[in-house]
């Protein structure tokens, strides 16, 4: 196995203070030299992870919303990348124009490599933020292929896959999971089962960082992991309420080296484009869903 | 909540004896009926249940398969469920002609409502049975609209994407699971947490009936299990090794009423279509996969 494939990742689970936006980002510095001390070289961080999440206002959105790459949160953590050779995967509060995006930002030790913006907004999101308008970019850095998701856009298996035929090797998810109904007491969170599937089926890894504590009345479920290609966790799930490093030395080369199950079985080459390009379409009436 | 969604499903997990089609058929009456007096009126027996699996040449699965709906086995099917007024979801050996499908059959209390045929084929299926040809039909039945995927085909979330946006209420999944490479001791299988992502994540229920024993040296899995709308199992896991009926009573309508999630979202209609359709097509260069 070739070492040159070999990276540890870290998920940052912490407890972002709304509005508290500088010193969120001074925390997120200090956990970033931790997780770097122990030796990992791609960072994920939360959703949201400078702001916090639960914005009552438009306006009060907006005022805490940063440009991207120029504003102070992207230019610190574009720093301790470039300080301690890192990538960086981190949620962020985006404002360009009068348009604010729900966001995460891809840090390499040059500098910004690029930006997603969520695709599926959650809730009252859906007052404060435009829906993305980059679609699924997977981003080529020096350490791998790197795709992102966050939060409800793993709720769309279409997320992952998009990722993983575009070459993804990991998908990192910046994440505030917030409590699912009918979640039974003492089992893993239904977010863990859907990365893990999602891993499973699409032979990439997944690194989920999520957030912890409870912000204006809105409780957050922490259990961040990373799951390995196989859709088994190779590290975590973190517990509810504490914040943790999450920390493994994954391959990012297994990910594609294994995706040929037996002679006959590659997993996104067994897809039958042909009934689902026709069927994906918007030819299915709404009518039944 | 309307009485009239209420269904009662049944998952057969059985252990057919290759090649031994007529009693393996007799074998699957008596758990039928068994099923049937406890109250189920949708009834899933496993992938290949009239002929078992492991097949070594083609000429001896050509022997062994059957015309729909005017074979022996269809035949029999069709003779409970009329006398019993039920529906019966059922993997069956299928020969068209010269070719040989890996099907299923949806047979009511009238008879004989459809077929569905293997999507994606696994191993050296694709020695013995061409590729399936019908797409992912959801029938609609006298309870509910019910799709239909065979094993490997759930580990295509498009298997069950494409069904809840026809408006399935439930897929039932005839199976034949083997083993997977790493998968953990005492932990549910991959295949259980597949099958858990996908009902949640479509909002619908999901019967999965697995065969048990060992075929030619070929293990299987077990662990047959009914997945709610929720995504939490309302029946099984079944065991490993044991011939068992996983049964449970499901509102079928809870599927459809609760994709509601809140004031904005519905999983459903949340998806990104306006970017997965340009996607999803073959624009993608196979070269990243």
């Amino acid at each position: 196995m070739p070492s040159s494939s070999l990276v540890r990742v870290a998920c940052i689970q912490m407890e972002p203070r709304f509005g508290d936006t500088s010193a969120n980002v001074e925390h997120s510095l200090g956990l970033i030299a931790k997780a770097a001390d122990k030796g990992a070289t791609l960072i994920v961080l939360p959703e949201l992870a400078n702001t916090g999440y639960v914005f009552e206002t438009r306006e009060e959105a907006f005022a805490l919303a940063e440009s991207i790459p120029d504003g102070p949160t992207c230019r610190a953590w574009a720093g301790i990348a470039a300080e301690r050779g890192l990538h960086i995967v981190a949620g962020i509060t985006e404002r360009e124009g009068a348009s604010l995006y729900n966001s995460a930002v891809v840090i390499g030790p040059q500098g910004h490599i690029g930006t997603y913006r969520k695709m599926h907004l959650w809730g009252n999101e859906n007052l404060f933020f435009e829906p993305g308008n980059n679609g699924f970019p997977v981003f080529h850095t020096a350490i791998g292929r790197i795709g992102v998701a966050i939060c409800y856009d793993g709720w769309f298996p279409e997320t992952y896959r998009l990722q993983a035929l575009q070459g993804a090797d990991i998908v990192c998810v910046p994440t505030n999971w917030v409590p699912i109904p009918g979640q039974a007491q003492g089992r893993e969170a239904m977010a863990n089962i859907l990365a893990m599937a999602a891993a499973h089926s699409n032979s990439l890894y997944i690194a989920c960082a999520d957030r912890i504590g409870t912000e204006r009345g809105q409780p957050f479920e922490g259990q961040s992991l990373i799951v390995s290609h196989t859709g088994w966790p190779a590290a975590g799930p973190a517990s509810r309420t504490g914040e943790e490093i999450v920390s493994a030395e994954i391959d990012l080369g297994a990910a594609r080296r294994d995706r040929n199950w037996n002679a006959f079985n590659q997993v996104l080459r067994d897809r039958r484009t042909d009934v689902y390009a026709e069927m994906l379409g918007s030819d299915i009436p709404r009518g039944w869903y």
